[in-house]
């Protein structure tokens, strides 16, 4: 007999059906036995004669096959129980150390992550991936419909995009290579390449060894890198298209998982825009911060509140950072400012962006003005001399875009398998 | 004035355009100049008055924006031609190291791969990358409506996820992590995690010293799993209709790419089954290839041919592995056998997959019975002790399928920047 998706058992009322999935819970009474199982797409009552039970010592979280009638019944939520038939264990489980079947996981969040295959199936954690699947499918299918070509760079590399801190290193053949921060040089290769606008949903990493609520070792990039802009106005014009995009898709994909979450999914505006020197008036006028040179995280916050109280946007653009903040390929602009922006959605920083320098005597000598050996970069460096289109581009940190999104307090609740300081494996410390 | 692609002017006669791309050729007759230009979408010819040019000197490979009138042409081989009013040179191009304009790249793959940037403009290396994209979104949007979420798990790893042999290892604050072979693992928890069916676009790391035309140190691996599975059956008959998908998405989504190549997609049928120990048989049998305890890579050439002549199909899936040659997650099954597969594809083997053990206890016994101490994957292992649905999976090798459906010779022509044991960046040898 072939399974039937929880989902599908209203279509299916007065037949008999096999259904397959996990105990979420058992109540005995005299005569009758309530189980309650769930599967990837719902949760049945199913009743059933307690002899039925009495030799298989069903416990919760336990997998089932349940063979059954869909009967109506006015009194269960659904207004349909399944009546078993014959109940086979296919899978026992054991000595749960936590129970996951509360309305919310009463645990703190190292645990959580220690026991991440039962965490994940709790009612207000399973939908987060499910989500994050939407915002990822929506941000490859905006940029295929917009002629970008998916790509998969190199993580193994032989020098960091940024000039060597915080890098993981390994030993590849005798040589050392490092784990990539970034596939900036490979995506801006890319459009010299003549694909002209590309994409990657990959890993980077960054060894960074500070713990904070924003950080992963490894996290996911959505990278994107156009060829042919006119400015660093290009690329936050299509920025604000896909995130508009990618919101809509994962409102209309997604709506169970989203309910049972409580979200609602924001407009995406016409985002404004505010100058990096501007943004740090704002902060001293409006907040008294004075004095700083840079976005810090409670800056960051408060500029999103200024914004969201005088314009109504979640979502603002900083724009124009000093040439000092950014990193040699970004290209220049008068009054030592640069064509770069972050974004930043809810008090968080999402994405960076820019214009890239696209000529080889303005990167080798921006690259000599940072310090840095053009030497040590000569397989990207030697690939402006052959023909490259002005560009520009961002990457979007996906656990920090999803978290923003279903107002998860840490990044780590949007990775499904962490990396962090302290965490090389789902269990703390035990392998 | 807006930008008009390429493959738009037909829609553009006798109106004026602007045109961005690279300086594919150049004719200087006495009257008048040819160049051609070529952009993502394709190529145009563009007839200039010499003085237009004089002062720009221009070489070939430039980067160029184009300013004129689409004007019908008989002599040209599109039928038109762009009548140029003004040039601007975007970027130069100067002392390119290999010519990359005639019908086919004359050069050895080693200096294709050093000079990745220009060899990937050529007219017969472009379109690979954007055939493999399409095969990875066929991939996507196939297993999206098969129920799939798509998720990321980490590639820094504690342990391998076969015993420990060719990994390659990392220092990761002070203890010693490795690059994930295989998201094996963790897909499998996903499987108990509640999701069911989930798959994965992500890298995998293979330290392996031999270099040949079949392997690549670093590779993406289009991997999925999925529960309540009744056998490996399950898993090869979704494979056939997964690639079946794939072909007909890539044929769809990519004339003009297979055209330049002159690649036809084959059909995929029914895919035949051979039994392992009947392939050594076939081998001996039918090609005089006696004593053999594996299929080599002749041999897995010599079955495809035998298959392919006695039934039609470029593919077959060889089954039941005897239990020596396969890890320890896979599902044994009566007379020493496993519930796996591989599959080839002309002749090569492009996936890997099969029925997984789903309780605690007979994983756990099998651990050992590989030599394999328990505790190396007690985060992994624990996981079946709270209810684990019957689940199997495959992964397939992205650049081997774009190899062998293209008729590459080398899978490194299927990587855009290839990983191998001397290569660390895409030119050989000097960073």
């Amino acid at each position: 007999m072939e399974r039937t998706l929880i989902e599908d058992l209203p279509k299916c009322l007065e037949e008999q059906v096999l259904i397959k999935g996990w105990v979420e819970r058992i109540r005995e009474l005299s005569t009758v036995t309530f189980l309650i199982v769930r599967d990837r797409t719902g949760r049945v009552q199913v009743t059933a004669d307690p002899r039925l039970l009495a030799q298989l010592r069903i416990a919760t979280e336990s997998v089932v096959a349940v063979c059954g009638t869909v009967a109506p019944e006015p009194r269960a939520k659904a207004g349909y129980e399944l009546v078993a038939e014959s109940i086979d264990v296919l899978a026992g489980a054991a000595n749960l150390p936590i129970n996951i079947n509360g309305p919310v996981l009463q645990v703190p969040l190292e645990l959580i992550l220690d026991y991440r295959v039962l965490s994940l199936r709790h009612a207000r954690i399973n939908p987060i991936f499910k989500i994050q699947a939407a915002l990822v499918h929506g941000f490859q299918t905006f940029l295929n419909q917009e002629g970008f070509v998916q790509v998969f760079t190199p993580k193994i590399v032989a020098s960091g995009t940024e000039g060597g801190s915080e890098l993981f290193s390994l030993q590849y053949f005798g040589e050392t290579a490092y784990l990539g921060q970034s596939p900036q040089f490979y995506k801006q290769m890319l459009m010299g390449a003549g694909y002209e606008r590309v994409y990657e949903v990959g890993h980077v990493y960054r060894a960074e060894k500070h713990a904070t609520s924003r950080h992963l070792n490894e996290y996911v990039s959505l990278d994107l890198e156009m060829g042919f802009i006119e400015s660093e106005d290009d690329v936050m014009e299509l920025e604000n298209r896909l995130l508009a995009f990618m919101f809509n898709y994962v409102a209309e994909q997604c709506p169970r998982e989203l309910a049972a979450l409580e979200v609602e999914v924001p407009e995406v505006p016409s985002i404004p825009r505010v100058p990096f020197t501007e943004a740090l008036v704002i902060l001293e006028q409006e907040f008294g911060k004075g004095g700083l040179q840079d976005l810090d995280p409670e800056g960051e916050r408060l500029l999103c509140q200024y914004v969201r109280d005088s314009t109504g946007s979640e979502f603002v653009f900083v724009t124009d950072y000093p040439w000092e903040k950014r990193p040699m390929y970004t290209m220049p602009k008068e009054g030592g400012l640069t064509c770069s922006f972050d974004l930043l959605f809810r008090g968080l920083e999402i994405t960076t962006g820019g214009q890239r320098i696209h000529t080889y005597e303005l990167l080798a000598e921006n690259t000599r003005k940072k310090g840095l050996h053009p030497d040590a970069f000569a397989f990207y460096l030697r690939s402006f001399s052959f023909g490259m289109p002005p560009h520009g581009g961002l990457a979007i940190g996906l656990e920090r875009l999803t978290a923003q999104l279903l107002g998860l307090p840490n990044v780590r609740e949007a990775s499904l398998f962490p990396r962090d300081r302290h965490r090389l494996t789902p269990w703390l410390g035990r392998r």
